[in-house]
């Protein structure tokens, strides 16, 4: 029972984050960043996790929910898909890559977002287990569940063109620094982004006629 | 006169490409690739490059050309602006984008530019000095001039968000590797990209209705 939450002296701590210091709650944490980088989301089990933290499923599940909340703390993501994908689909299908758009400017306005996003950017361009977390979070965690709940054909594709442009603003913008980026206002940048990812989303995406 | 070609012994090389093992020539490479990296494109001067290397400006000219040539020698950048850029410009403003994305899909096809680019990329992420020539590379020699070329409102806004697709395309396809990407032909990411350049440099920009 030493791995139960009750039996090593933590039984007090509600559930989620909890304080710096936390020996079992930082051991599942590393586990689950070498693990999610290792082996990507799909592939990742919360049961490997624990075994490799030394601790029961149980405790990764008391401590931190499912593998996508747990996902959410290791790579702290700004946002909560289960809120957002939702929010972006909401109106229906006409529009959608203008909410996209407005979604990912702003999330980059909020400094936080933005450090953790260039952050995993930066580390992407130089270590394959960092580029696995960005894949994941493109494709499994954002733009892929937005494809594939909007249909058409191709939604793994048009979640791919998506990620490219919505990856390449942030790189650009914030990691390269392109200067008429970053003096952009919100409102020009989604203005021309906003279309963009609409044609990548639900446009028609057949070659140009020769 | 021991910094004229004819007075090192390598008079008898013709102008250009020198075999390696030439350490004048590399030592100008040297100097350049710092100072292109450590000011920019825009504020380097022959004279200062050749000053840092040692050796005579008329030197660096006979052995490089101007200071374009110098610069695509110094990154390999694999393709001539000065050939490019015409003939996207060619059959007039209609179809610039898809023209556009032809040219930039097709010469990440080639081994040798690819690695160039993703170098650069891979580099640009972790070393400011690399973010600024990769700045340069996208916005004074590629796509800077064809919107200045292209005319209309903003042209540095124009190129900009081009860059934020072309780069993130490369990006994303080549180093953070989305497998849909992967395996795209060049005839689905052309008929992707070409509306959207076509849409940055030449389409209308303004904030969508409220």
């Amino acid at each position: 029972m030493g791995s139960e939450p009750a039996g090593d002296g933590r039984g007090a701590v509600a559930r989620g984050r909890r304080p710096a210091g936390s020996g079992t709650r930082e051991a599942i944490l590393a586990a689950a960043a070498r693990a999610f980088a290792e082996q990507g989301y799909p592939r990742t089990t919360l049961r490997g996790i624990a075994k490799d933290a030394g601790v029961d499923t149980r405790l990764v599940s008391h401590y931190f929910g499912s593998k996508q909340e747990l996902f959410v703390s290791v790579v702290e993501l700004p946002f909560d898909p289960d809120v957002v994908i939702p929010a972006l689909l909401g109106p229906g299908r006409t529009g959608v890559g203008f909410r996209l758009a407005g979604f990912a400017i702003g999330i980059m306005d909020t400094p936080e977002a933005r450090q953790t996003m260039t952050g995993l950017l930066r580390a992407a361009a130089s270590e394959e287990a960092a580029a696995v977390l960005v894949r994941d979070l493109l494709m499994e965690r954002l733009l892929g569940p937005l494809a594939h709940h909007l249909g058409g054909d191709d939604p793994t594709l048009r979640a791919s063109l998506a990620a490219s442009q919505v990856a390449g603003m942030a790189f650009t913008r914030h990691v390269v620094g392109l200067p008429r980026l970053a003096t952009a206002s919100r409102d020009e940048l989604v203005g021309a982004l906003g279309p963009v990812l609409e044609h990548y989303l639900v446009g028609d995406l057949s070659p140009p006629p020769a």
